[in-house]
């Protein structure tokens, strides 16, 4: 019997009505013949109001105690979905991260999963129970709960599907697949019906916000088929999985954006690799995730370090960065809190040289700096500032239109 | 330096400003030099709002999820009051019940606690942090989490205190103390400052609704001295613990009540224990309470039994006294669901045997008819309509009035 990991976001269960509807849903994967356990994140906006009463209660809540909150809230879907699927006479059990448990490292708030114990899903799946898993959420070695970001129901949901050696990992959502585009900036944007895990990667990356980062890279990494689809219509969705080198790719994927990023520069600092490690370093040790980096060396043989990070993060980043800058020679630290990344994606782009060229002179006719500019074999990522952002992606857009997402 | 476990209720943190005020007296019992570890409920109504969303999922949300579900209020709730404390300068950490762990039997919705871990609480009283435990669940040995039933966070209280051998446990609630019965019914109703173990009992088992049973229970059998007191005014409240023979003790504690009792009657079957048995043990099973039981032998050799049983019980326990009385000879199976308990409380009781005497003619002169009668060395607790149920109260404080409650 195939075996089908489902997660379905806050939105999709963000009511007794759309809960019961997410039951029936799942009821029916398991009538049509194949087992299934499922993921859930919070309902609705439960997690946004916990964070309201948090910040009710104190000035800084606690990160310990900000994740024992949050976990909370998956508490209550996984409990409800439980009930509503027994109620369909479709028995089930849920589970907490800690239940299960789902191991992570200590860092709370941005916990990484270690490992998924399925001991107790793989007997309810053997006695035809529905096992029900709070996403989002895990224990640290200390017993401590915590949470593993926003999104992170996603990475949960590949996780346990890769614990399981599931056959495919399907992630319901609010829409219908995965876009060439955000359609809401680009409205003729289309759905792609397959992508690999490499242009996922990039388009996830580069802040379509679809899947959650983390989750396609663990799905890439154990080679585990996802499936992107709307929880609350029919419809294949878009599948991604590893390339077929035998197929000919499309040269462009998407146009992938992050309206959300920081940049930080320092200039003048010594040349050489040690000195870019002083730098990053702190932001490692801090859980910060660095972006885009670019170095530039100065003909009088210092250097220029310039670097991007969620804008999020940009305050305690340029804090950490300024004080690594005061310990060697430096002659200014600056941040820019307001650009934004945009990015074409695909696989064709390594065998076709003008993507780059075409790319500079769409944004050029329409006025656009290009501030940063980062390349890869799928990607050609380029920073600009956020106040022009959605004109970038729809000179791109318009650009690429006729080479973009002509997959099968 | 002294330990004091501090309860406090659903009210009591039933907002983020409620909390903060929670967060300060636990943090001035702190600054006058007692190490203080603190259990608290789910915020105000967030149970019943909890319940509300169960029902509005399913018909008939299953034991173990709604287990699970209700969880999750105590989780949000000690959170915040961690977040609070810390935020008051006064460091904390909150558990859940499953974390400590609280270790309870395997009937969801009213388990018993078997044990409670203290190795993390004694570790961060040492480290001068509050601990803040979430009351009313716990965690079967089969990892599945559990509740011990409503008001069960009292329980929690006690255990925590006695597993702590903590020099008193107070319970911190919206009235300020015991009264000699109901202040809503009685207005000239009086606070108790002290009484005894045995009276609380009755006091509480009878319906007084300060305290749970079941804490005060427990910590009689452990001599854990426990304080009820207002959560948001100053004052002693009161202390009850085990009573000092060489004082005089007064008459009457209090007038004890509860309008929630219903009525089973099995009348005709063969006279015996063991039919007694048959019919009880289903009930012990499935864990309902059975309150008063009167036993009447008939001249035909015919035995009749009736009992009380919360009104929340009567359907199931009529349901499965029928089934256990249609496998004897029996003349017939009853029910009347809307009884009520009325009691005198008081060890000087035992002593003084015109009480009896004084409470039959005190109802009998408001043609209150008693429908049974039990009674015990400090307490006289009969059966009315519920319909007469205030009226018997306050006849009966106007009766005892000038003997209740004069204990120092």
């Amino acid at each position: 019997m195939p075996l089908i990991v489902q997660k379905y976001g806050g939105t999709s269960v963000g009511s007794p009505a759309l809960i019961r509807r997410v039951a029936a849903r799942v009821a029916s994967v398991r009538a049509s013949g194949s087992n299934v356990a499922v993921v859930v994140s919070a309902m609705g906006d439960s997690t946004d109001r916990l964070v309201d009463l948090a910040n009710a209660v104190c000035a800084r809540p606690g990160p310990r105690e900000l994740d024992m909150l949050l976990a909370s809230g998956e508490q209550v879907s996984v409990a409800l979905l439980a009930m509503a699927l027994a109620d369909l006479g479709c028995p089930a059990r849920s589970y907490t991260g800690q239940q299960l448990p789902v191991r992570t490292t200590s860092v709370y708030g941005r916990a990484r999963i270690e490992s998924v114990g399925v001991a107790a899903i793989v007997s309810d799946l053997a006695a035809g129970l529905v096992p029900v898993v709070a996403g989002f959420q895990g224990v640290a070695a200390d017993g401590n709960i915590t949470t593993i970001g926003r999104g992170g129901s996603d990475t949960t949901a590949v996780a346990l599907a890769v614990a399981l050696r599931a056959d495919e990992c399907q992630i319901l959502t609010d829409v219908d697949g995965v876009y060439t585009t955000d359609p809401r900036v680009v409205p003729n944007a289309r759905r792609l019906a397959r992508l690999t895990f490499d242009e996922m990667l990039e388009l996830a990356g580069q802040g379509s916000r679809v899947l959650h980062l983390r989750s396609v890279e663990f799905a890439r990494k154990y080679q585990m088929p996802l499936r992107v689809a709307s929880s609350h219509a029919a419809g294949a969705g878009t599948l991604i999985s590893e390339g077929d080198s035998a197929v000919e790719a499309p040269i462009v994927a998407g146009i992938a954006f992050n309206p959300d990023e920081a940049g930080i520069s320092v200039v003048g600092v010594p040349a050489g690799a040690v000195v870019t490690h002083a730098l990053l370093e702190p932001l490692a040790a801090a859980e910060i995730e660095v972006d885009m980096i670019v170095l530039n060396a100065s003909r009088d043989g210092t250097l220029d370090v310039s670097f991007t990070v969620h804008r999020r993060d940009h305050e305690e980043a340029l804090r950490l960065v300024t004080a690594a800058a005061a310990k060697m020679p430096c002659t200014s630290v600056g941040g820019e809190p307001n650009l934004a990344k945009l990015a074409v994606v695909g696989v064709g782009i390594r065998s076709h040289t003008n993507v780059a060229a075409r790319l500079f002179g769409a944004l050029a006719r329409e006025g656009i700096a290009v501030r940063m500019v980062s390349t890869s074999e799928i990607k050609i990522a380029v920073i600009v500032d956020e106040a022009q952002l959605e004109q970038g992606v729809r000179a791109l857009h318009r650009e690429f239109e006729a080479d973009i997402g002509k997959n099968p």
